[in-house]
C-alpha cells in the first residue's frame, strides 16, 4: 500500500479522488487538506461517504505532506498549485497536479493563457498526463500535469488521426458540452439550480483557456502549429461531457480504415471504447467511470470527418485520469481503483 | 373573431397551439381533432387547461373543417398532412401546416429528404413560413409550410449575413441542441426520463432531414447552391433549442457592422432580439415565448464568425411561428396572441 | 393606470412581480429598487425581459417611493421589511409585503417564530392576504401581509373543511415538497445544481417557520388552537409546490359532499381548480400561473381524508397572490395581470 | 464461482443485476433471458456495458436454466414470475424473485392486492427477503421473495421500533417519493421526460399495492394486525426513494434511546447508516449503492416521531437487496459485489 495525500480534498474533484481512492486496492489516503473544513470529518462534508472513511480534513502543512505521504494529488486553483508544488517535489514527493499550472511545457504559453508562471523550470520538466498518449513518460515522471476535462475530450479522439494525412490540420472546430460539476463546488449564480435547469447556453465562446492547452498538444503531436476553434456549452446535468469535433477530410478514407487506426492506437487501452457503427457516445454510458467513448461519422457531402466523444468530466476529465496517472507512475495496473461499472443511468 | 381548427390537436405542438390560441384576442378555436382522443374533453388530455377551454376532441372530417373554421392548423406527421391539405385548400380554407410536407418548393428535394410527394403542385405554390423573412408572401398565402424548429434556429441568424460578402457560403456548420419536447408526445425509449436525464448525445449526425430544408432557403437567399453540415443533439430539458453556427470570415468585418446589419434587417421585427455585447443566447430566456435571441462572436484567431441562437422549439420553432404566420395571413398584428412574457425560469 | 413600486426587485420573487406586472393592464411599474444592482437596467439582470421593460434598478429612497408610486410591493428579507414599511404606510402608500413580517396578527407569535417585532401596532392592523379567504378585508386594507408559499398550499385545501365537523382538528400532518426557486436567488451550496439534481430530501423537519403561520390561520378559522406537523422537502425542479395533507375523518362523509363543500366556498374563485375524480394535482399543470389545484382522496381503511394541492411557489405562493391582493385592494378584476395560460410543460 | 442466471435481464432491474454481478467476486452470469432482445448482445441493449460483458440475451428455456445456472434471479412482471418459478425450484435451483409473487406468505393476501395465486404452496414456503431482518431464514431459503422498493424504505426504519412501546401501531402514515426508474423501462406517457420534468405529483393515493406488503410484515413483527396509510409520489429524478414516516409517540422517549435502539438492531449491518443528529437522509448520498440511510426527528409539540429513509430504488429497493439475499443464501460475505462507493453526485 502506498500512502497518498490530497491537497484541496473537499472540492468536487477532491471528493471524486477520495471516492475512487477508497476503492483502490494498493493505496491508502493518509492525509487530506481543506482550508474551509480543516478539523472536520470528511464524511460530514460528504455524508455520502459515511461509514467508508474516517478521514479528517487538515490544514496544509508541507512537513506533514512529506512525513505522511508518498504521492500527492493537488486539487487546487491554478496559481495556488504552483505555490505549493515546487516544495513538495523538492521533498521527494511524487505529485499529480489537477490544476492548469503544470500542463504547459512552455511557461510563456501558460502565461499567455493564464498568468506569469512562478515555477517555469518545473513546468518545463513536468509531464502532460494524457494517459493513453504519454504513458511511458508518465511512468517515469515525478510531476504530472493532469489534463483539463475539455482537452481530454478533444485530444483522445483527435490525436490518433493527426498524422494520417486524412484530415486537414487547420480549421478544426470543437463544440463541447459539459455538465455543471465542471464549474466546481463553490456557490455562484452560474451554478444555481434555477439558472441551469431548463437552460442551455454557450459560454466563453472562442476564449476558453482550455483551447491553448489543446493547441499545445495538437501542435506537439503533428509537428506544426495548430490552433482550433473551441466553444464550450453548459448542459443541465451534474456529470458528463460530450464533444463534437469537425474536421475537413483531405482524403477518401473509409470508415473501416478509421476504425482500424483507432484499434491500432487504442486497442490495448482499457478506458477507450470505440462506438459500434451507427451509434454515438452518450455521457450517460460513461457516468461515474474513467471511460472515454469515441464515435465518428463521415459527412461525405461536406467532406468532413465528425468525431464525437463522451467522458465523465470529474473522472476521465479529472480525478480518474489523475489516478490512472498515479497507477502509471507507481507501476500499478492501469485500471487499479478505476474498475467502475456504469449503470443504465 | 375568426374561427380556427386544429387537426392533430393533442400532440405537444397541437397543445401548444391551443395554449397560445386561447389567449389570442382575435381568434376562437372552434374545432380540434385527435385520432386517439376523439370524444374526450381537451382538458382531460391536458389537465393544465382545466377551466380555460371547453373544447372536445373530434374525429377528422373535412366537411366539419369547412363548415366550422376559416383557417386550419395541421399538426400531423409528414405524409399525413399532404393527404388532408389539398382537400382543405380546395374547400377555400387557409392552412398553416406544421409538418414538413409543404416546406419544399421543389417536390424532388422533398422526395430526396422524405418520400415522394403526392401533392406536388400545391407544394410548389405553398409559402415557406419563415415569418421574419417572407412576411409579404405569407400575407398573401393560402397555404403556409411552417418551418422546422432546427431550420428556424439556423436561418434566422444566417440569412441576414448571406449576401454581405463577409462570410464564406461553403463549409458552414450548425451544431444544434434541442430539448426533448421536439421529439413529440408519443412514448418511446428515446424520450423515457431515465434515458434522457443526465445524458447528452448527438443523433442523426449529418443525416437529419432538416438539413436539406435549411439548404433550400440558404440557396434561395444567396442565389447559389449551399449545403451545410448539421449535427443535432438532445439536451435533458423539456423546451428549448440552442444552435451554434460556425462560418468562415472572408472580410475583416467589425462587430459593429454585424450588429448594424442585424438592426437593418430585424430592427422592426418584434420577436428577434440581438444579445448585447459579451452575452450569448440562453434557452431559458425564451422559454414559452416566440422570441429568437441571436448572438455572435468573432473568432479572429481562426477567421470565423460564430453565430448563436436560442428559441423555444415548441413556440418559435413550431406553434408560435405558426400563429405568427396566421396573423400575417389574416392581417392581424404580428404579435397578437404571442405576447408571452418569459419568467426568470 | 396606477403606479407601483417594487422594493427588492431583483430576487426571484421580485422578478416574478416584474414579469406579471409588465402584462398587467391597469398598472405601470414606475420604480424598482435593488441594493445589489442599483444603476443597472433590469433586463441586464434578467435578460429574459430584454425588449419588454426599460426599468432601471435604483437605490431605496422613501421619498422616491412616495413621489413615484401609489402602491408598493416589498420583496425583502424578514426584519428588513418591518424597517421600511411603517414609513411607507405613514406616507399614505398602500403596501403588499411579501416577507413574513406582517403575516402574524399577534406580534408575540411572530416573535416566537422569528425575532421580536419592531412594528407591533402595524402588524396587528395588517391583513393576511390569503386572497380567496379574506378578500373583503384585503379590499379595505392599507397593508397586506402576503402569505408564505407553504401556508398557501396548506390553507387553501384545509380552510373550507375546518368547520364541517368531518375532520379532526388535532393531529393534522402536512407533507410538502417545493421546487428550488423557493430558496431564493442568492447562491449557496444548498441550491447548487449538483447538490439538488438527482436528490430528494426533507429539511427543517417539524421546525419550519411557516408552521406557526399555518397554525395562526387554522386556529382563527376554527375558533380554537390548532397546531400541525409540517415537514417540507426539496424537489429537483425550479418551480412548483405540492402538499399532501393527512387528516383523520370524524364522520362518514362522501366524496360528493366534500366536492360540494369546495364548490360552495370556491365556486366563484377564478384561481381554485378542484381536480376531477380519480386525478390529483401536478405542479406541472400550474407552472407559471396563479392557480391552486386541489384534489382529495378518502382513505376509508384508515379513516383519513387526504388532501392534495399544487401551486407555483413563485406565483400563487408569492408574486401572483401579491398581485391578486393588489387587484382586490385597488378594486380591479381579481384576474387582471394573472391570466397566464399554462403550457403542457 | 457460482453460476447465476437472470430471467428478464433487459429491464432496468435486470440491467442493475447485471451491473452489480459483473463486479461480484464469487459469481459469473452464465445465462440471461430477454423476450424482446433474444439473440442480441447485452451491451447493444446497454451500451454503457461495452467491454464489460460478452453476454448475449437468450429466450427463456427451463432446461437451459437448470443446465447452466445454480441460482436464478427472476426480474419479471408479477403473475409471470409465478408461472416460471415452481418449475425452476423443482429442478433444484435456488431463486431470488424480484416480482411481488412470492412476497406474501398468505396467498389470500396476495390475491386481495394482486390476482389469485397459482402457486400458493410455494408462496407459503418462500422467505421474505428483507435482508437485515430475516437474514437467518434467508440463508436457509430456496426461494426468496425480494421486497418491493417502497416496503424496504418503510420497513427498515420502522421494524426496530415496533415492539418498543414508544410508538402507536395504529395510524401510521408513510409519505414516499420515488425516482422514475421505479416505473421500469417500458415506454409510456407517464415516464415521458416532458411529463415528469418540472413535475411533482402523488399517484395511487392510498391504493398502492405495496401497502398490504408493508402491512403483512408490520403485523408479523408486532404480533397484531397493522395497516397504514401509504401515499407514493413521483420525483423528477432517475434513481432514489425517500420516505417520511409519521408515527404517534406513546412514551417520552429520548433521541438517544432511539439511536441506541437502532444501534442494537443494526449496529453490525453493513448497509444501514443512521444519520448523525441534525441531518436527514438524501437520496443523492445513496445513489447507486445498497445503503439505506435512516434519520429521525422527534416532533415534541405534536407528540410524533418522524422517521426518514433514503434508498436507491434500483439497488437496495431491488437488485442490490436481491444480491444481498443471494449472498446470504450462498454463504458469501453479505457485502460481496455490493461495495459501491457513492459519489458526491
Amino acid at each position: 500500500m502506498i500512502r497518498v495525500g490530497i491537497i484541496g480534498a473537499t472540492g468536487y474533484t477532491g471528493a471524486e479522488l477520495v471516492r475512487l481512492l477508497i476503492g483502490h486496492p494498493r493505496v491508502t489516503i493518509t492525509w487530506a487538506t481543506s482550508r474551509q473544513f480543516a478539523g472536520t470529518r470528511f464524511d460530514r462534508v460528504y455524508p455520502a461517504l459515511a461509514g467508508l472513511t474516517d478521514l479528517v480534513c487538515e490544514a496544509y502543512d508541507p512537513d506533514e505532506a512529506a512525513r505522511r505521504a508518498d504521492l500527492i494529488f493537488t486539487a487546487l486553483p491554478h496559481q495556488k498549485a504552483m505555490e505549493y508544488i515546487p516544495d513538495l517535489v523538492a521533498r521527494g514527493l511524487k505529485v499529480v497536479d489537477l490544476s492548469a499550472d503544470f500542463r504547459f511545457a512552455d511557461p510563456d504559453a501558460y502565461a499567455a493563457a493564464y498568468e506569469p508562471h512562478r515555477a517555469p523550470e518545473l513546468a518545463r520538466s513536468a509531464v502532460y498526463g494524457l494517459a493513453e498518449i504519454y504513458a511511458e513518460a508518465i511512468a517515469a515522471a515525478t510531476l504530472v500535469g493532469n489534463p483539463g476535462c475539455y482537452p481530454t475530450s478533444v485530444l483522445l479522439p483527435l490525436v490518433p488521426l493527426l498524422n494520417t494525412g486524412w484530415i486537414a490540420l487547420d480549421g478544426m472546430i470543437a463544440d463541447a458540452k459539459s455538465g455543471v460539476s465542471g464549474a466546481g463546488r463553490s456557490p455562484s449564480l452560474g451554478v444555481h439550480f434555477c439558472e441551469v435547469n431548463e437552460s442551455f447556453k454557450a459560454y466563453k465562446v472562442a476564449t476558453h483557456r482550455h483551447a491553448p492547452e489543446m493547441a499545445q498538444i495538437l501542435s506537439r503531436e503533428s509537428g506544426r502549429p495548430i490552433q482550433l476553434t473551441f466553444v464550450p456549452h453548459l448542459v443541465p446535468m451534474s456529470r458528463g461531457m460530450q464533444t463534437t469535433i469537425y474536421t475537413a477530410l483531405t482524403a477518401a478514407v473509409t470508415a473501416d480504415r478509421i476504425r482500424d487506426r483507432f484499434a491500432a492506437v487504442y486497442g490495448e487501452k482499457p478506458f477507450i471504447r470505440i462506438c459500434p457503427d451507427g451509434t454515438v457516445p452518450d455521457t450517460r454510458h460513461v457516468r461515474g467511470t474513467n471511460y472515454c467513448d469515441i464515435g465518428f461519422v463521415i459527412d461525405r457531402d461536406n467532406h468532413r470527418l465528425i468525431l464525437l466523444s463522451a467522458i465523465d468530466n470529474l473522472v476521465k476529465g479529472a480525478a480518474g485520469q489523475a489516478i490512472q496517472n498515479m497507477n502509471l507512475m507507481m507501476g500499478f495496473a492501469e485500471t487499479d481503483g478505476l474498475q467502475i461499472i456504469p449503470g443504465a443511468m
